[in-house]
């Protein structure tokens, strides 16, 4: 059953006190289906299948899950030293899950070291889980905040581009690089957006998307291959996308495609805004070259997609586009190679004067 | 049946003189089904359904479609003046069947005037045919021409991208752009191609890697949000694309995604060169900014595709990518908004001096 409000609920405590529950983003917009989460492996597997996703949602949903199976682990009576064996196994189970994301291993490493180093199972049990809260409420007012830092950018009557997922569904609250995008349109500014599709997993067409159009807020699909496109038309205002790691110096990891959108971004003048909590700051990190970048199966990109857009939702589908001859080397033909400058004015039937092979 | 040898046949005239006959490319890599063309309803709509694809074929279908078309009507003992009538009405419907590509109008047009102003019905259909056989002759020379001109660009060890589909499924010979490729390796360069995946309608990895892969070149499907990535980490050594319409200052128009993938090339010093034939180049059009660019249907963007890559083709899937601070305008956290230069080195926990907002 689909939330009838507009705000999603990617990641909470289980009914029940069973585990944590979250949305399967695998399924949408086809289906919306919550899962709970109960054991190391459940939390392991819906982070690695992308059943969660998003940096901030994984930091809150492996902090949660963590404190929830602290609490189990310290229900079965073990001591003080199995139960600290076994938590931090577990922590390093779910830090393993992904390796990109930093607020992974932050969220982690927080809900660790609350559980304090003396305390006996059940009071360390409790510590991590009021950290798990803490952490899922900053995660809450994270978002906000970004949100209206971020529409201080966005003026009336822009069209933004934004790439992947980075809204309610990606973090505990309302996004990160879309909460700009959501509190801009609260405070009465008519914006666009244009949603990158995403290859392979198309979170811009499932799920971006699909939170728009619920929000009400107007949203095209296009390829990656068509945005540098319309940007040589002028018809992007801005950029924002969100960051799953930051370094130092501000080199930016983000969903493949982000580098791509930021090259042409530049060339076309757009700015390119990056919209992060600033725990995926790694100050320890200088440069993105340094970044483990995770490679994933080759079936994601060799597939089709399991799911379609949601219906009714807006597409923009050019089947060309148009390379000025400034960025072309050589035009190679039958006739020969012709490089800069070109003009082909006298060439027919003819040629032109000057091959250069 | 997949033909067993090497070469595909594209388009060719059906063996009872029915027709033309074109493999259905909407089909491949699953299947390989030969359609008979013989209405021109029939042609026009395997032109715009993309069953035969790639401005060379298209020309070539085209010109032949039109050639057995004449051939019926001189049959049907039409007059001259009605005989003329219907030919014209056949040569502007399947020049409106694709706005983009030159080739098209241009390939009708050579079989239309080649049926003289003065000629009988029956003389007029067979000079026509002549024309299309020598269309069809000659664009298989331009493709070997082009394939030997493209191939002395690529050196021995060289990784090439490629975009969309130019290869003998795109001509009725070698191809374009792929017969550098086709040349090169036949000439004993150990090479590589990125094949880019072209969303929406995949002939990267439908098209490009089942071409590649029966060719016994090793072939990479990469998504369109991959290759800026990819060339990042100099794994790129040069780009060779189609084009449809090349414009007489060099302006090249071609598949969603070969402006965007020109862009990052020149951002990153990687040589991108076109290879077409010479009928491609339309003088009478100055500037790109003037080229009539194809709307498709958003549904392509919005649903997966049909088909899949063919099996055991390989897949470059990275799940995220660096984006270098340089190209960052700003970056939003919850702490503020940063802007260059960047430098978190003493961020944590107090967060830097100096966000801007």
């Amino acid at each position: 059953m689909f939330p009838e409000t507009t705000n999603v609920v990617s990641v909470r405590w289980s009914g029940d006190g069973s585990g944590v529950t979250i949305v399967d983003q695998r399924l949408l917009p086809g289906e919306y289906v919550e899962r709970d989460l109960r054991t190391v492996a459940d939390i392991v597997d819906a982070i690695r299948s992308l059943a969660v996703r998003g940096a901030p949602a994984i930091g809150v949903t492996a902090a949660m899950g963590l404190a929830h199976l602290a609490g189990a682990a310290a229900a079965e009576g073990l001591n003080a030293p199995a139960f600290r064996a076994r938590i931090s196994e577990y922590g390093l189970a779910l830090k393993g899950a992904r390796p990109t994301a930093v607020n992974l291993a932050w969220a982690v490493d927080r809900v660790l070291r609350a559980s304090g180093a003396n305390e006996d199972p059940e009071t360390a049990a409790r510590a991590m889980r009021r950290e798990a809260d803490t952490i899922l409420a900053e995660d809450r007012a994270m978002c906000r905040r970004i949100g209206e830092l971020g529409a201080s950018l966005i003026e009336d009557g822009m069209t933004v581009l934004t790439h992947c997922n980075t809204g309610a569904l990606a973090t505990a609250g309302i996004g990160t690089a879309l909460a700009a995008v959501y509190v801009a349109h609260e405070s009465g500014k008519r914006i666009q957006v244009v949603a990158s599709e995403t290859r392979p997993l198309l979170q811009g067409s499932r799920l971006t998307a699909w939170e728009l159009q619920r929000a009400g807020i107007p949203v095209s699909v296009v390829g990656e291959g068509a945005v540098a496109s319309l940007m040589q038309a002028g018809r992007v205002d801005c950029c924002i996308v969100g960051a799953d790691r930051i370094t130092r110096y501000g080199d930016v990891a983000n969903k493949i495609g982000t580098y791509s959108h930021a090259v042409v971004a530049r060339a076309h003048g757009v700015p390119f805004y990056v919209a992060a909590p600033f725990s995926t700051i790694d100050a320890a990190t200088e440069r993105g070259s340094q970044v483990h970048i995770e490679q994933r199966s080759p079936a994601e990109v060799l597939s089709a997609a399991g799911h379609l857009a949601p219906s009714a939702v807006a597409a923009l589908n050019p089947a060309f586009d148009v390379t000025p001859a400034s960025l072309v080397a050589a035009i190679i033909t039958d006739r020969g190679i012709f490089r800069q400058p070109y003009d082909f004015g006298g060439a027919s039937p003819a040629g032109p004067a000057s091959p250069i092979l």
